[in-house]
């Protein structure tokens, strides 16, 4: 069994699809994370910040699942990370209505001394200082270290982002932010250029148009699963990294063709995601369900050409 | 070696992309179609239309291909069918300039005898009369029957398109399409609406995200290759068809299984397409070339997780 540790936001949020709309509810990066992650036989804790506003029941959903929250500090009279927005009808574009850092802001990231051995640090979606200062805490540095950020870090963090990029294997963004990352349309060129910035593995994730794994001269495609309705997309990014770095710290093992595994169950634990909110789905998910589905991602991809 | 009878259009195409542009070229469904499909050990003839001013070199580089041109009608003193359109910067879409239909616009087909029995008829983007009156002309119904088609039928002849719809097993369509044939966003239950209307067997082209091919409650996803550039985009989903149905018909095997490959080869066969100007990649393809890569899909979608 690996370690993993997680670092990201635990949040609320208040989201509204064309399905229907929700009050506050559990959300943030390390969630999602967390809660794909322990699909897999894998010792995972997280490092995070939330006010005392945030109900016991939500960390308790952590907790019932093994995965260790004594990381995540909670802030006397702090008030937890909010975030609401609201998709558009084809659910692949969203608006920001309110984005409430709170205690989030000045974060000041520490990690617990049982996980300073991780074999594997998820970083998730977070200000570049923070985790770059989650490395720095590392005793000692782990076999994987995964990254996942986004565009507004491009846009407001630059520096800081690419100096944190330098000290990673694994970065996951997606088909968007590789091109402006980059300034390349073609992932492949994007990709390319990634590696000079530090990854040797890059990961871009396209939504419902699945997701590329790039190394070196290789490349390795997932598709999202068909499905008749995504429901809420909310936590879905996450949920991939979350299965992605979950199955490499469970299997202990960290090769290309291993990782291509890891990018199909992490398509496959994001193809249950979406089909609620939130993480109603995946507070409840059944291995049963899990091992199911991986049939049909097999059905799906695999083929029988005789090859020359 | 199975007989697959193509009908479509042989065209002057004109062509500009960001990476340059050409005078009139060859082009058309069917030129794109039969190269693809010469890949296979397949007897192939078509139908089409052209004037006399289509050189003759370009019908030449089709009998170098053991293509049969004897359906092709040259009318003399007429014109061929000429299309010019712009690709913008990203090739995801493009402005038509100029169509003229030419002898294309009262195009009546003649199959010739020998194709009456083709084992699988290959229908290309055409005025869906033309289509239903291909069919009609076969002494025997063919084992597969495969409709290209796209949106300007639906805009323009949507009865007519639906009537010969009813007659087939394979439709290809984009995504955006199937939307619009179906008024549903969900391709899985776009699929399941066109099952209804005829076809037992859904393939929707993606461009750059692949192809899917549905059946019954089954679904296969081809992704396309990523390519460090995409020069012309041109003919990609015409090669993409012949690729399919070429593959069907020379290994006589329409299973779904089988399928799954001719998708493959239909992928495949489409990223050398779109690596030169109209069919200047395609006429000089070798089959080492094709048979690498392949090598390098099954490298891109191949994986090797355990089922439970």
């Amino acid at each position: 069994m690996g370690k993993l540790l997680i670092v990201g936001s635990v949040a609320f949020d208040e989201i509204e699809t064309p399905f229907g709309k929700t009050d506050k509810i559990l959300g943030g990066a390390a969630t999602f994370i967390s809660l794909a992650a322990s699909q897999f036989d894998v010792e995972s804790g997280i490092v995070s910040v939330v006010g005392d506003d945030l109900p016991e029941d939500y960390l308790n959903l952590l907790t019932a699942k093994d995965i260790d929250i004594s990381g995540i500090t909670i802030v006397k009279g702090g008030k937890t990370f909010y975030w609401k927005g609201k998709y558009h009808n084809d659910l692949n574009s969203r608006d920001t209505l309110i984005t409430e850092l709170n205690t989030l802001a000045d974060f000041n990231p520490v990690v617990p001394d049982n996980y300073k051995d991780a074999d594997v640090l998820m970083l998730g979606n977070l200000h570049p200082n923070v985790q770059l200062s989650v490395i720095n805490q590392m005793e000692k540095r782990p076999k994987l270290i995964i990254l996942d950020t986004m565009n507004f870090w491009m846009d407001n963090t630059l520096n800081e982002l690419l100096e944190v990029i330098k000290h990673i294997d694994v970065i996951t963004i997606n088909d968007e932010e590789a091109r402006q990352l980059t300034n390349e349309y073609s992932l492949v060129k994007a990709a390319q250029k990634i590696y000079d910035m530090g990854p040797k593995y890059v990961v871009v994730k396209k939504g419902e148009h699945g997701a590329l794994l790039f190394h070196k001269d290789e490349v390795f495609f997932a598709p999202a699963l068909p499905l008749e309705e995504v429901f809420d997309p909310t936590g879905a990014g996450d949920t991939f990294a979350g299965g992605f770095s979950g199955y490499l710290a469970g299997t202990d093992d960290i090769s290309f063709e291993n990782m291509k595994n890891a990018v199909i169950h992490g398509s496959n634990l994001a193809s249950f995601c979406v089909e609620r909110f939130g993480t109603e789905r995946m507070v409840n998910l059944e291995k049963t369900e899990v091992n199911k589905r991986l049939h049909q991602f097999k059905a799906l991809t695999q083929f029988d050409i005789e090859l020359q």
